[in-house]
């Protein structure tokens, strides 16, 4: 990775404790009311509007003829590789500077590039064309496997040796703020053993991150483990809003398909691995060792600190559940080198989630199912208000940041209202 | 559907027994050496390039400004909507016409607006979206019930309640041409207890068809099963290549993953449901009632002969399969309001495929895993070579059209080679 000289202090006001540090810089697509959505970096309160930068001459050394922030997403900024994000990167360090002149003293161009974010709404800032969906938490997975198989061994015997994955629906991840619809579908009551069709009753988040990839490979070209982390662009929170009672009636043998694709939300501003390398952690040590193909030569992930809360309608919120990405069993390198092995090629945009990230406690589990231990223990809010899993009104949001010596990198929230399912006859 | 006056015959040439009769113009996507891809419809041996009549002036009473056929894929035709398919066909269908002297006498431009299809290179004629693999013949799930849970009931509960299905991966379809490497994988050697990686030795390919969405639907409106086909812009034929020892090891709990994303191969040209509309046909008749969201007011599907045939490298084509898409017990109709019903979005180009068609024969089986019946009996092939599963340098070549009453409605073919497996380190 790139060393960037980053500046003791910016002439924009950061708040200490701000997600949005001088050091961390995310990408992320914002409109405004009667203009077109384009590409910002979060600085502390505000938002710089690269387009807007780009058309008054700031990013010419990076020698393009054609604005990639005049943009609806990020696909076209990151297919153009990682010698540009270095550069825009260090552009931008040193553009924030408060030692640089350049943009600090044009006070006439700050209301057109310093735009508030209260002032914006957020968007989805990639367009996807794949996404998928892991399952690399030993402790979720034992979690699940204790409750649904609890005559057999927790974890399954391919799990210790794949990072186990699916593909999920690409269509309906949608972006913080998004509501979500109680979906409607096929479950199986107790004691039945004929479906009904009813609006879900088991509604659940799980707590996830996802990397997005920014540097393709052809197909039949594998990506190394060793050099999967330079095909990744950044990270975002991901909620993978399941749906249990469907999911437990369709899921044999294909998997989980309509209980997981009406939805799933991501945090809306993408944190760069760039960002991200003060927090480089040790990987947890793998008590099988992997085939040649996942062995990574110098294994870490990152330290990044996870919470999911619940706003209940007219209440309070309160957390529920505290985790960290470094938990998970399966790195995001063996992730990815895993799911090219055989071949498969990845596209600018690409998404690829974590699977429930729990740890071993029990306040860190990252779903609803294992809180309340598939229903059979209430979970207490602060005013009082119990919860198995998510009723109606609810709003969830996970929060994530990394924090070091006092240096802190944040992702900011994804927060999705949860409405009732739509009135209609079955 | 629209009734559309179809000439008795053309000007142009077309053999009877063509799969490209004047009744079927299908669309796909082509390029010659050194120019652009553009979309074009087969007529006989030929393809008629819609983007140069487009740009001499013949479709000018699709009031567009913008050609919608110079363009790499065909969804920015198909997002136009069903009134621009509707006036599109029945214009071809009238300057087609051995009648009309339109197009037919202006012989000077015949070289820029008819291209021998033996010229042409054929290229993917749809940007995929997503894409979803149903399971939807009673005769395939029931075959590998028997062979994978002999001891229990050949389909799971849930099988004739829900149109079983799975999000594969979009970015590895391939068009028909591509050669298919032999993916390498985790396989789990009989009686071994630790995974080996190593290539598949297992490779399969599945007859299927796939339809590709042309209408799509907003999140949270799901399509009603009685008007499911209004979405429907045409069908494929898909060949779902699965590594069989891959899947095996991989696939519980979560489905199918690194055993079929390194391809899907489809046909050229996508055949529309305007033009399948005369080999509408009665579906099977479903013996459990489905829940109301799945019950159709007139239960239908399309009579459509398919075939495999395996050419050995240095060998003879064999037909080693022949079934019918009207075999299938969930219509493409059950399968896109199923997938729907719970707000699920769709796009433009979304690709649906019908799972294994297979019939209630054994030479009817759309796989070599029923067909060598998981390897224990071997398929002769006419030059006297056996087949239990795809060797090196097999070409696999399915087949499909539909015929009644003299009129014939062919799809081409998916033709793919397999290569070795990559020689390299493990």
């Amino acid at each position: 990775m790139h060393q960037y000289h980053t500046p003791k202090k910016s002439w924009i006001n950061i708040d200490s404790n701000s997600d949005f540090s001088l050091a961390n810089l995310p990408y992320g697509v914002f409109s405004i009311p009667g203009t077109n959505p384009r590409v910002g970096v979060a600085v502390g309160q505000h938002i710089l509007d690269l387009a807007a930068l780009f058309n008054l001459g700031f990013f010419a050394d990076l020698g393009l003829d054609k604005n990639p922030f005049a943009s609806h997403n990020l696909n076209e900024f990151m297919a153009l590789g990682r010698p540009v994000w270095t550069k825009t990167r260090q552009g931008l360090l040193n553009l924030l500077d408060a030692q640089n002149p350049e943009l600090s003293q044009k006070t006439e161009i700050h209301p057109q590039v310093l735009i508030p974010q209260a002032d914006a709404q957020m968007l989805m800032p990639v367009q996807v064309p794949n996404y998928t969906d892991f399952y690399s938490s030993q402790e979720h997975a034992t979690n699940v496997g204790k409750m649904f198989r609890p005559d057999g061994e927790p974890l399954l015997p391919n799990w210790k040796h794949i990072p186990v994955g699916y593909h999920g629906r690409a269509s309906s991840i949608l972006v913080s703020g998004t509501p979500i619809r109680r979906p409607w579908g096929q479950l199986l009551p107790p004691d039945a053993n004929t479906p009904v069709f009813a609006p879900c009753r088991l509604l659940d988040f799980e707590l996830e991150m996802a990397f997005v990839v920014g540097k393709p490979n052809p197909l039949g070209d594998p990506i190394s483990v060793n050099h999967a982390e330079d095909h990744m662009f950044g990270m975002v929170i991901f909620n993978d809003w399941s749906a249990r009672d469907i999911q437990k009636w369709e899921y044999v043998p294909l998997g989980p398909f309509l209980a997981k694709n009406f939805a799933s939300s991501i945090s809306p501003w993408v944190v760069t691995l760039d960002a991200l390398q003060p927090f480089r952690c040790p990987a947890p040590q793998q008590d099988l060792e992997p085939l040649p193909y996942l062995k990574e030569s110098d294994r870490h992930t990152f330290d990044i600190n996870l919470s999911v809360s619940i706003l209940p309608q007219n209440g309070e919120e309160g957390q529920v559940c505290q985790s960290n990405f470094k938990y998970l069993y399966w790195t995001m390198a063996q992730q990815l080198a895993h799911h090219t092995v055989n071949g498969c090629n990845t596209q600018v945009g690409d998404m690829y989630a974590s699977g429930t990230i729990s740890g071993k406690e029990q306040s860190s589990f990252g779903s609803m199912l294992e809180l309340s231990w598939k229903g059979s223990r209430k979970v207490t809010l602060p005013g009082g208000q119990e919860r198995t899993f998510i009723q109606d009104g609810d709003t969830v949001i996970m929060r994530a940041f990394a924090l070091k010596d006092g240096l802190r990198i944040g992702f900011g929230e994804v927060r999705s209202i949860v409405l009732p399912a739509h009135p209609k006859n079955a």
